[in-house]
């Protein structure tokens, strides 16, 4: 263990989170973003056959479109429209797998204002009809990601619901999610969190 | 029957295909498009707890957006992505359900340059993975929708790959699809069509 002139100890962790000029949380160990981390994952299930995952793409509501000559359409007037599901679904060994993904840069909870109510009627929708449905969440300041299955979400969120805490502790998502350990390939191995965590259950 | 002052015996078929202006085809015996036809089926499938089923958003690729002041953001310049899998997917009693949607002007057969090669590639995927894919075809001058199995599909896009023919005739799609029959509620029950295809398979 190295210390460092500041006398704290070095951890990796000290290299990690940088904000880019864009405002985007750089996510450190690989130098990629947590969407970027993500996409490179469902690159890997899909190129090994491991599974068919993808982000949907951002919804928007187009509003005015330019054909100029000999050049292809140019979208010159569209709006966000907030999303009606989550962000990310495909299959896995026969079972339908749907997630979203949420980075906070708190440090001790993440705020369930992160969600719209609409993605957890979606996942309950999904829950209903025998999909998977979780949340990955990334603390930024720790650079950890964690998996929180939907059973486990939505006593967080109704406890919210029916005007308890705004937000899930740190603690909870420990306790009742599952760390998504660092690797190089694929980056951020969510199915096999997902399968250690089904097989403690069992 | 009524024959009319043309000599040609009235039909239903004939009050049916009108084009609007903006080209889109009309889905006549219903006055929706073929598209709408397919939303309200799967917002119907949602409300009933049967599946839950999404078109996914138009993928663009988003260049610039501005922020004014005290308004929401508006994109200035965005183009159109190809996208790289098929428009719906969702889940249906436990069954991952993944397909596309096409509509033909043409009378006689449905030519396979309306599928791009990724999205075949994707069905394959997805198939492989032990999901339920298929091609929904509307042909639009008959106002008739057939559900074409992903299993048949691929040997006429195999058969066109090897320099065959670029479509299916519409005697093909007869004997290997399945009509979907008119409905008031849902409009377009695809999966009822799905199950009797499948009940006949085994």
């Amino acid at each position: 263990m190295v210390n460092y002139p500041n006398g704290k100890k070095h951890t990796t962790k000290d290299l990690v989170t940088t904000r880019q000029k864009n405002s985007k949380i750089e996510y450190g160990k690989r130098g990629m973003s947590f969407e970027e981390a993500i996409d490179k994952t469902n690159q890997y299930y899909i190129t090994h056959q491991i599974a068919v995952i993808h982000k949907k793409p951002t919804p928007v509501q187009i509003v005015k479109v330019d054909y100029p000559m000999r050049s292809k359409a140019v979208i010159k007037e569209a709006y966000f429209k907030t999303p009606s599901t989550t962000d990310y679904n495909g299959i896995y060994s026969g079972h339908h797998i749907d997630f979203e993904a949420k980075e906070t840069h708190n440090k001790t909870s993440f705020p369930l204002q992160n969600l719209h109510p609409h993605q957890i009627d979606h996942m309950n929708q999904v829950a209903a009809q025998g999909g998977i449905c979780f949340l990955l969440i990334h603390f930024s300041h720790w650079d950890d990601v964690y998996l929180l299955p939907f059973n486990q979400l939505i006593v967080y969120w109704d406890r919210y619901m029916k005007g308890g805490r705004k937000s899930i502790t740190l603690t909870e998502i420990k306790n009742d999610g599952i760390l998504i350990p660092y690797e190089y390939l694929p980056r951020l191995d969510y199915l096999a969190a997902l399968n250690l965590k089904r097989e403690s259950e069992d």
